[in-house]
């Protein structure tokens, strides 16, 4: 495990460096990519980040300036917000064994890279990646809006219970660089948008909640007919897992989206009660305390009644 | 006009202060005059907040340790989060003449109080009693809990166009001496929670919704009978003036709730396109840039083509 200065430093010893995001990109991961990228190009270095396939429209501008040219070769790669290898996108694999440093912020990190820059507290991989990045180089607005990005989006703008003193404390800094015309057209597109199918996707899931435990524990589910049936893009769906965890005296919301047939996508959003990550440890896979994940085999009725099984064996 | 070092001085002169809120109570006038009370009371002074008739279950506990006992007597008042004297609850008039001091952060506010503490670029007035109370006494907890609740309410749990560097500044504070399971609560409560009859409304009104002036413009309705086929009750209602401009395009978002036969009041949030403010100073209302209101006569139809006259005139 590394401190913030020794990755700092570490940083500076590198070149022609290769930036690697997570599987179904988020906001954190593209963010804090990019900010980082930024940097290491004001530090006069060579950096890129790798093309993520699953890139969606709502945070492809952030990556743009910085996609890998298709034939370059990095010296070594660098992860940001990747919890596991397995979070690696399949065409990450061939950098699998030049990665040689992991920066994250999941305290359910289990380590792929020789090097470690982890702080389980920090609400977003962009709170480590800002902390970083200060000590290499004047934060400008190229490096500001992306991390924006990554710890409002990480942090539902500033709602979730992830949300710090040092998170906000982060975003001031941040937004004393930014004009706020920039910030408050970020936060109309991330978080005060909705697209129209979105908002029939949304009615129909409310629908369809089913409700358990005495009304603690809510599931929403999203068929991939449904998606079909809507014509709903990528990033319609996107973080629709929070909307389960509105509902009144649910703090134990489950949104199970169907991948493809026979694969089912599990999100958990928890209060104190129940934590999220024990839950999708369960079933393979982990998170924070108050939002986690897991990817199951399974019919959504088999996966519904799993997941079930999990949070009642955590309330055990 | 007084800096906030003058008003802190101000206040240490006063005892026996009643704290005055504005009709239809949102957190930012119960939260700022609660943290002032309780801070005025850490300094060995008598304060009490009048009760407002309209306070909602929502805010109700947060100004309950402080409200006046019937018959009490102040030396002086003192009116937070108030613009204009018609804001001031029927059962203040009789102290209007007591009114020592207005905080505010309005930049539509039309004094009436011998002294006035305004920041117009504050996206609350909660901002302002936070500057003026740290000046005068510790923030403890029981101060710094009310003012993350007029902080966070006013500016959409920071999200926002009103939301600047100082907002995160002062949130990073109060984080500071706040338990994070109470940030927590509070968040949920006021953020991640929706009763199913406000589900039920706002898919009733998002199914009503008009576009106007190629998608630009949006209005949502909330006649009375709506809500009374609900059983809406005021907490169902509170805020839902934000939901209109949530529709993709739409940078003018106009609410019209019906208050009782032939009286609707008008709520609009918008973009850098158009001020809201001077789109309502045109139906004698007011308010901030991005987010006004007017309460007129007349019936829905008619209220509804009066705003929209307002809005062509002021894009034009």
């Amino acid at each position: 495990m590394m401190t913030i200065e020794e990755t700092a430093a570490f940083l500076q010893g590198l070149d022609e460096i290769l930036l690697l995001t997570h599987v179904r990109p988020d906001g954190d991961t593209v963010g804090s990519a990019a900010a980082l990228c930024q940097a290491l190009r004001d530090l006069g270095k060579t950096a890129y980040l790798l093309p993520n396939p699953e890139l969606t429209a709502t945070y492809a501008p952030y990556a743009a300036p910085y996609l890998a040219p298709e034939g370059w070769e990095p010296r070594s790669a660098v992860t940001v917000d990747i919890a596991d290898a397995h979070l690696l996108p399949e065409n990450a694999l061939p950098y699998a064994d030049s990665i040689a440093l992991a920066i994250d912020h999941h305290s359910s990190h289990r380590p792929f890279a020789p090097r470690v820059c982890l702080d389980g507290e920090a609400a977003a991989a962009g709170e480590v990646v800002y902390e970083i990045v200060r000590l290499l180089t004047p934060v400008t607005p190229r490096i500001a809006l992306p991390l924006y990005v990554a710890i409002s989006t990480d942090t539902g703008c500033f709602v979730y219970s992830n949300t710090t003193a040092a998170t906000h404390r982060i975003a001031a800094a941040l937004l004393e660089v930014l004009d706020a015309a920039q910030v408050a057209a970020v936060n109309k597109a991330l978080f005060r948008t909705k697209s129209k199918t979105r908002l029939a996707m949304e009615s129909r899931m409310i629908a369809g909640m089913t409700l358990h435990d005495g009304g603690r524990v809510a599931v929403m589910e999203i068929p991939l007919s449904l998606c079909r049936e809507l014509h709903a893009t990528e990033a319609d769906v996107e973080d629709l897992a929070s909307l389960v965890s509105l509902v009144e005296g649910v703090d134990c919301g489950i949104t199970l989206r169907e991948l493809r047939p026979g694969v089912v996508k599990i999100s958990v959003r928890s209060g104190f009660r129940i934590n999220a990550s024990d839950v999708c440890a369960r079933l393979g896979g982990g998170g924070h305390r108050g939002a986690a994940g897991a990817t199951v085999e399974g019919t959504l009725p088999e996966v519904k009644d799993a997941i079930l099984a999990a949070v009642a064996a955590e309330e055990a």
